[in-house]
């Protein structure tokens, strides 16, 4: 009992200073979706296991937490599974709910039920932690927060406009510089088509997908392996290596795949979003974001119907910070078809790294107190009560060291919780109606009469 | 597959307005917490079996939500077990970790775990769900979100007082009215002396706490068949009934308790928090908040050493929708002992409901769209987009209605969503460069040239 307590592999606690910080990122998504039009939801941890099971694969299903069932949970199970040991049919049968993998499912599962009570187009942000039964490893853990911004029920590339705007947005208010790549699906189904290797798109964008990583040379000799033709590669290759701004980029891939129906979709979905992206961008001069054509961008190709959108940090290597695109019939393994959506997800523990990495969380957190009144007895203190409770009144968080404890203590409190201003009133101070007013960072003590002390809080106090 | 999905029972799907809603009340709590030096921390919802276990009594560890280790999760399981379906042993094989059952027993964890961190008095708040598989029922739920603010660390009663002021200023946010009930377990130890039972003092709050549903004649009864002798019980009732201020109560009690020290020493506690809360509130007239004596108020005794709060709404009746009082040794059991705390927690369920049954929420979500761009093509879209940027750069919630349909549809749209304004900018109105406001409460129109509804857009879009 009295072992040292642990947290499970893969897990974390947040404490004060990481909180505000994670808040810091946190509201600031939440207050720039609610600032498109975008209307938060929540659904529960749990979930019944149908609704999880085969939407992920089979690694995903392996990687669900299943819970176990309460009671008599062996009491589902059969004579023959259980004396074979049969892990498949014991666990369906002493497990049925699971804790949520994303945000994605649940959302269509929630559209699904809620599809009488939902004006479509629906546009719904979501910021919950999902659970993965993954290896932990370094930045990978088995509890963490997805932030997804999606619209169902509408196919306008409008949309697309719009969520790169979102993303500009959020990024921008974060000082985060970064680079926005975007692909459509229908362009690679149309390259596949060019080069006459359709039937290998999957081998194709798996393999180009991975050019930042591994090279060209490598993505050469991975698609040889699965047995493209050289023609193939040959026609491939100029393609992946295409360079220009992203007007000229699209020119000559429209006339590379001009004979591919599909392609020419692709290429003038993406001439519509990129067109919309730069309307919006003219005249503001070079800002933080750019957008970058990358027709290598596949991103998990059996999602994405059109758009894909992958964010990079420009001054971080650390991997895509948000990523999505759009998907058609979310909705259609719960029984609901045709339904098209499109969305992305913010990356919080990538952003939480990029932001420290570049020192831009800011300095001084706005949720910490920033008035210590310290303890000199229990006269003294009913006054500091007093004074603290009009301070909170005019929003200047506050508060009484609790205990009549050494000075030198108090003031150590103070720093340890980098509170900003120790308000110090003694017995003679009582007597004389003044408070002495430390900053804490200065050291510099100045006097005030309570009443100026409370009418002037917000000056006297400021961060 | 295409089955109608459902969630599993007990828990709840919150759709946008009730997230606006739940927001409102979250984000008072948070803000107040802040407001009074309380920091934020969050733990996982996994923790390891052991940390939980043995904490909430033997129905506690029944109503524990299990997850299955990964893997070949029999693999530790022993053959004998096996065999004779040995649930517990089971069990404890092929489980080590559970979801979190309340917010204390982490926090316990977490002081122990890093209490080489963390400044002592430790203020903090938490607010996160909590899973009990308890057997779900109206206004019960196995998936619900607690709140709790707590200090540990000091012995100071100043943290009782702050905490009921910490209680005023929530519930005056929020517009309760509360009657919020104060007992202290060593005045229940010094009655159980004082009628000669201290043998009995389990016995006897158990009884008493229920005086309100029950009323005192069953409690006699109740009483009396745990063998509580007739003197005893009789020397018991007058003080169940004190009536009078609450000074007039301590005065009464004061004289009742003397012979026991215990009993005196809750006595000079509660003298201390009374007094506090009563300076604090002097001169405020009647506030929304009354403090009420009441000791008969237990709370599950064998976790509170001390102070014991409840708070119930004035014009409802639901319950408490908060509490709390001071532990001694709450990190004992993870072999950190003599940490005594004090806390309350607020009892978010029902906070929703007090709201919505006295409808105080505030009638236009802060966090719905404000403005809904009508679209009326793709020409006059391009233009809505770049006015809707300015209004978002200003912090007004404006969206474009994506797709181009009929517009009766599209304003049908804006009053599901209750979006309060309308802006339609078709053909002619682009060429002469101005906007049509549409009040959707009112249906009153009126134009606005561009500039002037950028400029202006706070004070147009006032909701």
């Amino acid at each position: 009992m009295a072992n040292k307590p642990s947290i499970p592999k893969g897990t974390r606690d947040f404490g004060p200073e990481e909180m505000a910080r994670r808040n810091y990122i946190f509201n600031t998504i939440r207050e720039a979706c609610n600032l498109f039009g975008y209307q938060q939801i929540e659904t529960p941890a749990l979930e019944t296991l149908s609704t999880l099971m085969g939407k992920y694969g089979d690694e995903g299903d392996k990687l669900l937490f299943k819970v176990l069932n309460s009671g008599d949970f062996l009491k589902d199970v059969d004579e023959e599974s259980f004396s074979q040991k049969d892990l498949r049919k014991i666990t369906s049968a002493i497990s049925e709910k699971g804790l949520r993998y994303d945000l994605t499912v649940p959302f269509a599962r929630f559209v699904v039920m809620h599809r009488n009570d939902i004006p479509f187009p629906f546009k719904r942000f979501q910021i919950q932690p999902v659970w993965r039964a993954d290896r932990p490893q370094k930045g990978r853990y088995r509890e963490f927060y997805q932030c997804d911004a999606d619209v169902v029920g509408s196919p306008s590339l409008n949309n697309e406009i719009e969520l790169l705007s979102l993303l500009e947005f959020v990024f921008a208010k974060l000082g985060i510089r970064t680079v926005i790549k975007l692909n459509n699906r229908k362009i690679l189904s149309g390259i596949a088509d060019y080069i006459g290797a359709s039937d290998h798109l999957v081998d194709i964008t798996v393999a180009i997908d991975k050019i930042d990583k591994i090279g060209l040379e490598n993505v050469v000799k991975e698609l040889e392996e699965k047995g493209l033709k050289k023609e193939a590669i040959e026609k491939l290759t100029p393609i992946l290596t295409l360079s220009g701004s992203n007007e000229e980029k699209l020119a000559t891939l429209s006339e590379i795949l001009k004979d591919s129906e599909t392609g020419m979709k692709g290429i003038e979905e993406m001439k519509y979003v990129v067109s919309g992206y730069e309307q919006l961008n003219k005249g503001k001069g070079s800002g933080l974001s750019t957008l970058d054509l990358d027709f290598s961008l596949a991103r998990g190709l059996n999602y994405y119907t059109g758009t894909i959108i992958e964010v990079k940090a420009a001054d971080v290597e650390i991997g895509s910070i948000s990523g999505g695109g759009r998907y058609d019939n979310l909705t259609g393994v719960f029984g609901m078809p045709g339904i098209t959506g499109v969305g992305v997800s913010f990356g919080a523990d990538r952003i939480y790294d990029v932001l420290s990495a570049l020192d831009l969380f800011p300095a001084q957190s706005a949720d910490g107190p920033q008035v210590l009144f310290l303890n000199f007895g229990e006269k003294e203190s009913g006054c500091c009560l007093q004074l603290i409770e009009k301070l909170r009144d005019a929003e200047v968080s506050s508060m009484l060291y609790p205990d009549t404890v050494k000075i030198g203590k108090q003031l150590t409190y103070a720093n340890a919780l980098n509170i900003p201003y120790a308000v110090m009133i003694g017995e003679r101070e009582l007597e004389e109606g003044k408070a002495v007013v430390k900053n804490m960072a200065s050291g510099e003590q100045r006097d005030y009469c309570f009443e100026a002390l409370v009418e002037d809080c917000k000056s006297i106090f400021a961060r």
